[in-house]
């Protein structure tokens, strides 16, 4: 009850004189009908290309990215690192059943796992380890081995449909605030499992397995090659390929039923320590009230190596420096700075909008707390207490974060603080027409918002239409250009820029929850389950 | 109406008694608790592979289906062969491409498309071509190049879902009467498009292209790679490859937008000509009367070269093949035989059951008429008339094909024969309970038994669950075992098992449309379409 409270208060504080009808007028004419997102959106994907962190291809995107800003306009283009590790990026690479019968798969190396240096030839082994106490079973039978580490599965039978829009059935459904719950051994089952990829490669390495195999987790011939063994000098001492699971599972069962299928492995790929550091780009359109603060768009321009990154996320991307482009070619002045962020290392525990968050907004943890690196900061970071505001905590007026794909914009998550509904409510009223129309109360998750949220900064996220991106191009490679909505992005691009004007304009600062503080144990009577803690 | 009218009198005349009702409780017990079904389809897929006709692989599945019908006491099992041309199968393949920047293509050697003898590079020149009078505009720019022959066109918006089975409404709205259709100036427009990849193959040799790619027609990475030119002598002049359609577009904007990119292909594909005929394989449980001729039952063994041709069809071969297990194991002795068929050359214009047909049923045509070869026939033969029956063309009392994936049977359609609606509905009673329970008046298309209705057979297909049929798996790189449905398989053997039992002992063979004549033009008032025929 508290937060509703909050928010009628707020309703009534608002100045509701505050939008600038013409401006927004401006934007919709500059977004919709002289819209450059495509254009944006094409070169980071056909012309770059995936941009897995640190790789050269995310190098050259850095770089573009920084231009195109410095080219339309804004101010104080700049890029800010954050240590991260190595660079890695795939030059040729082909898996290949030699027998019992000759068949070229579709698989893809996993990420940061090191080349074959030539072609790989071995049978294979089926050994399926989800944990470390399964590794015994397997003791002694991979030596020599190509191991296929998943369980085989079945196919899904799947009845949604592919290509999906919010109906207002949907969003009518989507007003839901998102009751906290707060589990200790879930947090701790989370870490425990956070490393289980490098002690597999540990232990296959132990073992004399020449290389491992995972099943793609999408059928339909899909591949992804998610890795998280990232850090340098903590590489994968084995190759590793991502295979389709059409093709992983016909392994798997010619295994069973006859003699052990042989595979070539050629995975060329190239490390590149050229530059541990990975960074994060931000342009500015300066603020006239040097003490109004700032207001902020980001999205992460990092992907995974499958596809081109296209709807995760040179979408987000691309709408965010649209929204850049458009409100500096308007000649905007908004009384807060308008900051645009575009964030490195998200698809790695979020690290490059973490670091940022630690230098501007607050860290967490106490005196005696040892360091965090790596991807476990994704996971034991949020888990720290206290929160210790850094100079400057207050100055975030609103963040607003892209990253759920091409589809339009129907709405707004508040995020779990219902105080923004009614300002959200009406800087929404001139889209309408546009198909936005949705306030929603709850939180979202997974993306570079979550750690300003977890300090008690405004950070929002745009509901989204969903398009393919859970069904099909998410991560996967078919994650390409051609599943990009002109129309969509131009839509999501107006209204950025619209709220971004209007966040920077606005009398007073979006309303903040209060600074979070350890939560209490949502069941604190429950024991937990021994088949999930062992 | 006449066929109404038929129909009705057909209940009246059938003897109601005529099923073995102990029977059918042995052969469901056979087929749904003692089910092979799916160790057939493993060894058809898994271990065989894809089954192009005459290539290696189908050599061997011609084999073990023989082998495997006699190991269960089938008897006169045999192959027949029919005159086809080559044989042709993939050994290794890459498409990759090298500028602007490296990546690993998802695609596949278009079938019957010669090899590259090691790796071709070159650049892609993108020029759409669908008919003849295309070629003009790119006369002098096709040497050296790899020229991508299809419209680049756009993603797909897929909003049915991709796995689907029939409901109960679904299945009301079925029963609808085919009204024939005859427009010579369609056919006419049909035969001329048959021969564009012959012409467009010697264009692209005369203007010095050294290869040719065209487009995947589902999105979603996957791949097909049919092609026709099989025929001995008329092989294709450039290697081709069919690229996956999120490739072929990007490649597409690249060249649009910049230069144009360079493709590495490695197409090492082997020509096998060893044998020019194709061989349709037959088994048969001998009929207790040797003048009350046969019923049959028919899947291709035959399929392309993507995937495993897993739903089409080594799930209908299974599923026919099962058939004949179950009713050898029980020992059946039926008053008319029963043969099963495996056909050869069904996915070029169904050869194999066309030369069956030839030989055991009728020929078309008079004495002045040229021959047919490849796949013309497939659009000449059936549209020449008189029908000239050969001895024997009465003794087919029913013919039941399997070539619509692995869902399950839910019904069974008349092919606008509804004098069997009856029949069919009396044989399903014992089934109701698994799922089959519509009788459809229409005709169905496509595959085996066509020809055989063409001249007067009474060829039947059942309506089967579609899955993923047409949305994922039909000829496609994802038609793989998985995707097989072990429930569905062993309700469609069971119930084939059961059909083909009552068709063999039925008093009376199934009801006989009246041989076809040459039909009058649906509308001679109409005048065809320039943009059509030119």
């Amino acid at each position: 009850m508290r937060h509703l409270l909050f928010a009628a208060a707020a309703v009534i504080a608002l100045p509701v004189h505050a939008q600038d009808q013409a401006a927004t007028v401006r934007i919709m004419d500059e977004g919709l009908s002289h819209s450059q997102v495509m254009t944006t959106a094409q070169h980071l994907t056909d012309v770059i290309g995936p941009r897995l962190t640190n790789s050269p291809q995310m190098r050259q995107a850095e770089a573009w990215t920084q231009a195109k800003f410095a080219e339309w306009g804004l101010k104080n283009v700049h890029k800010e690192g954050f240590d991260f590790g190595r660079g890695w990026s795939i030059e040729r690479s082909s898996v290949r059943m030699v027998s019992p019968r000759p068949l070229q798969l579709t698989a893809i190396p996993i990420a940061w796992t090191p080349a074959t240096n030539g072609t790989l030839s071995a049978p294979i082994v089926v050994a399926p380890m989800k944990k470390a106490r399964d590794f015994a079973q397997y003791r002694g039978k991979l030596a020599g081995k190509i191991v296929l580490v998943s369980s085989p599965g079945e196919v899904s039978e799947r009845k949604r449909p592919v290509f999906s829009r919010l109906s207002d059935e949907d969003l009518g459904k989507m007003d839901a605030y998102d009751v906290p719950h707060h589990d200790p051994d879930a947090d701790a089952r989370e870490l425990k499992n956070a490393d289980f990829e490098k002690e597999r490669d540990a232990f296959l390495k132990a073992e004399g397995a020449l290389a491992y195999a995972t099943i793609s987790y999408r059928d339909g011939m899909l591949v992804h090659g998610e890795g998280y063994m990232f850090e340098t000098g903590k590489s994968p001492s084995l190759p590793g390929v991502q295979i389709a699971a059409e093709d992983y599972r016909r392994l798997a069962r010619l295994a069973k039923t006859g003699a052990a299928p042989t595979l070539e492995i050629v995975s060329d790929v190239r490390y590149d320590d050229s530059d541990r550091q990975a960074y994060n780009v931000f342009a500015e359109i300066p603020g006239t009230d040097p003490k109004a603060g700032y207001v902020m768009a980001g999205a992460h321009l990092d992907s995974w190596v499958a596809g081109d990154g296209a709807t995760d996320n040179a979408a987000g991307s691309a709408v965010v420096m649209e929204a850049a482009r458009i409100l500096a070619k308007l000649g905007v002045r908004p009384k807060r700075t308008i900051r645009f962020a575009l964030w490195n290392g998200e698809e790695q525990a979020l690290l490059g909008s973490l670091a940022w968050v630690e230098k501007s907004l607050a860290t967490r943890g106490g005196p005696n707390d040892p360091p965090l690196v790596g991807e476990r900061r994704y996971y034991e970071w949020p888990k720290r207490w206290p929160i210790n505001p850094q100079p400057g905590y207050k100055d975030l007026a609103a963040y607003f974060n892209v990253d759920n794909g091409s589809g339009k914009f129907r709405g707004i998550y508040t995020e779990n603080n219902p105080a923004a509904a009614a300002i959200f409510r009406e800087w929404m009223v001139p889209f309408q027409g546009l198909g936005m129309t949705t306030v929603a109360a709850g939180r979202t998750d997974g993306t570079d918002h979550v750690f300003m949220q977890s300090v008690g900064a405004p950070g929002f996220q745009f509901i989204q239409d969903p398009l393919e991106y859970s069904s099909r191009t998410h991560h996967s490679s078919a994650d390409t250009f051609d599943h990009l909505k002109e129309e969509d992005m131009r839509q999501g691009a107006t209204i950025l820029a619209s709220f971004l004007l209007n966040a920077a304009d606005a009398a007073k600062p979006m309303p903040r929850p209060p600074l979070p503080t350890r939560p209490a144990v949502t069941n604190p009577f429950a024991y937990p389950d021994p088949e999930e803690t062992n």
